[in-house]
């Protein structure tokens, strides 16, 4: 059973990263697009093989979603020994509860028609809810990017920082960062109003006089972000910020919204691909080492241990 | 058990009207999109109701496709007694098979995702496969269009018309417009050879001197109709063609190129909608009453005899 | 379909409060027990009726699952119409993922035993995991209990009290509790060390000469209680600490810790049921009446708008 | 993970014949048929080895399907490792929707059937219906005999030939022909009025003064190629028709009706058991062949390409 | 939801007996037949209706089996609100277990294709295997036709008469007949040699000078019925012998094995159609009536006390 | 694909002795017991392998069940490339069929639970019910300890001695015995009271003289041992009984009970942990070489010819 790469077409780089770095090539693929906009992914030759799809569910999320469903389906009628689908990024993660009446639990719709496509076991990085395994009858691995990000971070670190917990579901990924830093740690409590306005209201922790280092899983307009910042300012915070984010959605004006805030370092990974003007300042580390490594592991048969997210 | 009307926002007037004629309103339904382009439907109170979800699977193809899964996990969330999901036109049911190794079967991975979604139950119009229903593990009823097209073409319809099947796949629609209009049927034999574009090569039965009713089940870039209509005239048939189909997709220059053509009358439905320039001297027949006469058959357990496709 | 209560063995007198406010009697059920230990149930006659099956999942957590899974296959072997498992208290809900390498997840394995059981429906109360929904492919209704013990502490609330989240996934819930106080906010960030040891660091928000109201969705130990309120003494809080949570498990000492703390008031549901001495000074609100009405809301298609649980 | 033949007794020459180009021997079974009917083959030891049950589900079909039913569910209890069931003929493939209101889809139940009793992948040789991929949810290879059929009628293959496919479902299986023996296909339209009775109406192609080669999927009573080959002749067809099909059901009276046709030559597959009298004039070509190179390829994960049909 | 009776072609008579006794006619339904053996059944309107399907699967098994699972598939495509199969004989129950290596599980596989095919739940009579429901996922309703035989031999019961039970699987039968008939048990151990062949050995009970009355719960060739009354009369019992039991196959020389021995009465039911010669002496009890109630009772959700048989 | 073995808590002695045969030692795990009772295994890397999880479901029933459960989940998480679950002894073997209405299945609950949670296949030793395969949607391998138990008879067993089954389910395995012992089979009937008592009634063979050797799957309370004793005895058998039963669960008195009795040797297996008193005169063969051996040849994928029991 050979170890084989398949890469849908959301993030092509990674992917040719991926299998680069374990010696391969990724399986040709091609992506037909009809004039209607249906979608015809067709797999190369990859019968009794260990295949890993990559493809991470960012914007269009659809798009990307419907794709990497007909792919799996793809390689399990093509005679594939095993799929995983490789999501770097999981999209609609968010959705893991009816946040009022009448609406989905959209994490469970994506993780049941993954699985109803083929795929047999998911991996994917620090995804926005540590429940995610427990959404999905497949084995889930859940990688974390915290420890690169962090390597990223540690050189211009200034001795005084502290990480800050842009709101309570950071907390956890704050207090990793925190201990690979050495740094303690403050938390912004927010009211979220809306999806893009966020309104901070107080912090838990000593910033003042210190530089802030605001992490999180994500950033999509950069609203959180942005919120903590002037929390962190607001309490004395020195405005040589630093941010650092898994995944780097920077969608609806995120790039302008994080410009404007006294940030010395925006630090996320490619598990999106990154296509931002210089103006931006992004210093992207790549998940192809881990998300390689991890794949290696399981073709291999080995232990994840050290590659996985602390939940 | 109630009957309620979920409106998709697909084709949102057309679920309106179904509404309308069944004396009822869309249960109140909003659709929030993330900035990230992730959707969030909510829908209105329908426990123990009888709910038929509203949603033209056209383009965007993935987004609505989406749309439809949570919108189908949000009534089955919320109490929904029956779910049944209307589909005026049923996306990817072209990829019923695979065209060559490596694809995937589109039209059964939107069958089980729709399935594993919620649904118990689906509504289609004139689907391009009519093997629909065996890829579907749920009863399908398989509507048509035909009778409402025909009519609306009959009143026209010069005394020597012929009905022309555009292509193999077309013959038995051909057949039902011919016996509802009492005309002969003449066939065009085809060779796709891009998704846009197609070689015809002849054609079997007499059209010399003779108006074309060519007749399809979807016109997606028009390019089969155009082929067919060039073929009519090269075998002598009259320049006053008029064409039927029951989805309009007219993407990628449809409207262009119909509009190049002798084609006196263009007739399709609104299975999907149809908001186009005056120029394109479009008729639209509603597919409202077959519609709304099917749900309310279903909900008072009536047969559905003459609103089915001829398979 | 008639509306019939079945009562498991964990909680009669729960289950005959819900009955009685319901204006009916559970079935008449036995549960006999192998002289080896093996369960056998035996439900009354309920052919086509809408069936609640009332059990907390608490201690002894094993016995109390089996039975419920047991009860659930007895009532669909014996044609109930519709089967909703009603667990007030909801155990392995912390195993919502693996903590670390080598575990199960818990949480999904009752959740697929459930519904291989028969289970069409979940009635919880403020489950420790919001994203519990998520982990079942049923529909789940997450009911709260916070506003009936926000109504046992309002009279004899302080002025001056402050709601305290003993850890960070409290405060979901204390927010809850706060807005119906009209109270502050305050949070205890703790580090657990082993299951009945934690240690507690520091609190955010003002606690000094006041009188806290330590909230939390559950009190297995009491050590978390325990370390929360030493934090709030430390911090200068005044020693009139009020105590209220859904589910008083109540496990391992928990009477004997709780009650070497200066604790004016401890407030819990029946959600599991509460046979302790009266040097307890225990409060405890049923939550009969909440789930009572949410069962008689199902049962006619209501909305359950204001029993749901906010997450 | 050895290759192990399983043989049913639909067809165990054609099973022998397959293992014995495999090089290897079947493994060995029974088949004990109690007095009342009942079914009960036993298979010899496949503990993890990767099976394929050859079993062609012609008449009588019912038997032949149970019994395949059974195969499987013994493979599997008895451990086998991997599990294709090869039908070299798929009954039921015509029952691919259902022709009025009260049918079944019996293509369907078949499908089921047999992933539920434990074929974990299909082996088809020119399926009725194109669609059946679709109709399974496990994957289905789609092999063609037509080019071994094409290699028997070239030999004696008239210059002026044309081939004629007898109704529009069988243009695609003639278009293959065509392409293969580079000559010309003409099409019959025909209405199938019963079961065994077919009228044929017209027919699109130069056939006058030419020799037809009719080719189709299968011939059942033999009244289709009759109809086709009457309307060849009437339209000037000189009568020296070939006739080919994949699968020779030959029943009810298909010997002596297509005896009666000025047919020079009647070439079909080993599909089904071909046991005819000599005065049939039936030239037989193996497909064991086809499958024991296909079964082979599978075997040793290797593609498919040159075998699979054209759809 | 009206109550309809489907009568599939194993026992038309008895679906009539069934639906008169419940004061309806059974749905029209039609069964196509194919020159090549396929089925095609159509049933009648029977949208939202609660349906029982009325097919015993005895001789020929297999076509009896195949055209229930396409009834099933027929009846949910056709909107039915609740589908029952009724198997007044339930085929291939023998085969619960594994006979030895290498063998399918029977009963399994039918239970299995019969919830696939859309069985929600089934009735049967006194099954082989009273682990049967056990082996089916969806309810099953065991009914026992003992009282009707007991009460058909009961009037000609001589005083002294004992209930002999042919072999250890009929002992519970026996109990059943005897507890009604009021007379002692007695028990032949056989070993079963082949599936015609039985080797019968001893007998537990007094039976000399006394009438046997042979009871099971179906005969096959009747070699068991024939042995044990062989027993019976070499320890002396009288030649006066009743036979009776639930399912009366009589294949393979039954009647003629049966009419040499001196059986003053064989009684069975037609839970298979009873169509033998007169000189065969057999008195048939029908199980409508029992049938019937059942299905009464089930339809107005009623308890089946009574009609159950003793496990 | 290595082989390993994990051990639940419910027999790790024997697990240690079946990883000793096999050359290897059990996995390393941990079984975390919560406060409130909640389990939470820990397995060690097994990515990969072929793993069989070793616990007999005997009491406490629950806790054991439910950790099995998790065990598997842990597995299947875990990255198992295959899952065996090993039950030396079946607990809810019994509940096989509603003994009553309103009862459940537990024996198809269970099947179900372990299949849901990750098992792929069954080992089990004399299971209580034969028909277990059948309600197990996965292959059950069904083994016997008789021949090590009637090893262990022979040495000390009388010339004149008879197998002995204490009611009319022992006599499958009362046969087996006896070709082993070279014995003759008497046969208790019994009519079962309540669980714990049991009124004895006849016997069918000699016992007159002869020291009986009373055979059975299980002892749990006794009683049924100790009837068919008192019946032995009563009929003239001589006092010197020898009893042999696969499982000893030996509850609720049974040593007591057992210790009254004329018994000279009591033999069982440590298919349960047995860990009593030196009074009780137990000998215990142990089941570890029969499941090793198991273990052994489905691992190489060899035949289990002579270790599977009779039914």
């Amino acid at each position: 059973m050979g170890l084989r790469i398949v890469a849908g077409t959301a993030s092509p780089l990674l992917a040719s990263a991926i299998a680069k770095t374990l010696g391969s090539e990724p399986v040709p693929c091609e992506l037909d697009r009809f004039p209607d906009g249906e979608l015809r992914p067709v797999v190369g030759h990859l019968r009794g093989d260990d295949v890993y799809v990559i493809q991470p569910t960012g914007p269009p999320v659809s798009d990307h979603l419907v794709e990497l469903l007909l792919l799996l389906d793809a390689c399990r009628r093509g005679g594939a020994g095993r799929i995983t689908a490789v999501l770097p990024y999981f999209g609609y993660a968010r959705q893991d509860r009816r946040g009022r009446a009448g609406e989905a639990v959209g994490a469970r719709v994506v993780a049941d028609a993954l699985a109803a496509s083929g795929a047999q076991r998911l991996v994917v990085v620090d995804p926005h809810s540590a429940a995610l395994e427990a959404m999905c009858g497949i084995p889930v691995e859940m990688l974390t990017a915290v420890p690169a990000l962090a390597g990223a971070l540690a050189p211009a670190m200034p001795g005084d920082a502290v990480v800050v917990a842009p709101d309570l579901g950071a907390v956890k990924l704050a207090e990793h960062y925190a201990s690979l830093l050495q740094r303690p740690v403050a938390v912004v409590r927010k009211t979220r109003v809306t999806g893009a306005t966020v309104r901070a209201e107080e912090i838990a922790g000593d910033v003042a006089g210190r530089p802030a280092v605001i992490v999180d899983d994500m950033i999509s307009t950069g609203a959180t972000i942005e919120a903590a910042a002037q929390v962190c300012l607001a309490h004395g915070g020195t405005p040589r910020i630093a941010v650092a984010a898994t995944h780097g959605l920077l969608v609806a004006g995120a790039p302008g919204r994080l410009g404007r805030l006294p940030v010395r370092c925006l630090v996320t990974t490619d598990s999106l691909p990154q296509n931002h003007s210089p103006a931006m300042a992004l210093q992207v580390e790549s998940v192809a080492p881990l998300l390689a490594d991890a794949i290696g592991r399981l073709y291999h048969d080995q232990p994840l241990a050290g590659l996985l997210a602390r939940t």
